[in-house]
């Protein structure tokens, strides 16, 4: 593909990546060479990251709609970009957990970390950084008028389908899931997955309790051991198949 | 009943009120003169707040108990003291909402204050103040081991036959309850409702939207409108009618 040119438009700038307009409902996710974390407060270069987090991200997506569930993902635009469909996103972040970790064992410090969860607890949360995305009751967003009373146990369901192929996945690469984020959109047929999946959205243990996402981050602050970990994860699963 | 002697041996010192040991199994409630807001940032003397408070827990509890409700409640012990069963207390705090307020409208801005609740929201939050008692998952009591599976549902109808016989209660006296806070303990035959029910841990307001709960303070500083509220209160409800 073309390389990107500052014509353009910018759509959207999160702290991971912007999004461009590219043509009739479509656009480019282009992700930045930065990792930051604490909502921020930490923030450093990391060159390569934005390309294996598209490649990532990209091979993730096609893994799900292999399970025949829908997401923004079009192709793999090459490098640090992937090209995908405008849809209307839900300011909600939506967090299944098979093991307590993070902010779960912070809320509630009785908990054990890594403790398994049976079933796997859905969280949705508001997405607010000035807020520090806080957890909701599930109810919140059907009284927010965010969500309608039947979408509730559709996004619930749709979660769980995505952690039974991001799980199987990622187990037979002698990876642990432990956690990940998404986020949903939803078009005229019903939701779909956007965003992003990759290092910095899931939690990925091997069986010596080593991580392979942005825990190595938060915990040594180094962007090489980063960087290590997210070049074995894209190792581990693949190159994207679906160029553009 | 005999004046408190200092012998009474304190079982434990809240902000609003101490328990001390009262023969097997039975202990004194002994309400504070004070009040504070904003997880004890702010505090301040309010002489009589003890006795309102006492009076009106006792009151309320004999309500629930007319609606075969149990709790913790044996007689009022006149002033600020309430004869109360020990029962071993779950470390969390039951909120029910039956109008959008306070902590709900923060987390989730787009939520339109005093919006109505269909069906009411019951919130479980772990009680910490160090941690600002926070919003927990519905299954987080149950991945920590607070509760057990069935006693999920459970304590979700106590908290709703609590709200109706207190919504209702107000409601013959001209206010709405917004919002409550309950906690909850179980002996042998299941659970009973315990502490304080006030207008420290319930949100009433009037036709006009006037407050006669602690927003008072919260929005004043000012005990003295405090404790007109509270007076008042009491007055509504009545005396309580099992004295000791």
């Amino acid at each position: 593909m073309a390389p990107l040119s500052g014509a353009l438009r910018l759509l959207y700038e999160g702290k991971s990546k912007r999004i461009y307009a590219a043509g009739p409902g479509e656009a480019l996710m282009v992700f930045k060479d930065e990792v930051t974390a604490f909502n921020g407060r930490y923030r450093d270069e990391a060159p390569g990251k934005g390309a294996y987090s598209a490649a990532l991200t990209s091979r993730m997506f096609e893994l799900l709609e292999s399970y025949g569930i829908k997401t923004h993902y079009i192709c793999y635009a090459g490098g640090n970009a992937v090209k995908i469909r405008l849809a209307d996103v839900i300011p909600l972040e939506v967090i299944v957990r098979n093991y307590v970790y993070g902010s779960m064992k912070k809320r509630l410090p009785l908990l054990k970390e890594m403790d398994k969860l049976e079933p796997p607890v859905v969280e949705l949360h508001y997405k607010d950084d000035r807020l520090g995305d806080p957890l909701l009751h599930p109810r919140d967003p059907v009284a927010a008028g965010i969500l309608a009373e039947d979408e509730l146990n559709a996004i619930e369901d749709l979660a769980l389908r995505v952690n039974n192929a991001l799980s199987s996945f990622w187990r037979d690469r002698g990876l642990t899931l432990v956690d990940f984020k998404i986020e949903v959109a939803r078009d005229n047929s019903g939701f779909m997955v956007v965003d992003e999946i990759t290092g910095d959205t899931m939690r990925l243990i091997d069986p010596e309790g080593r991580h392979y996402d942005k825990e190595v981050y938060r915990r040594t602050r180094s962007t090489e051991l980063l960087l290590q970990s997210y070049v074995r994860l894209l190792e581990a699963a693949g190159n994207p198949s679906r160029r553009c």
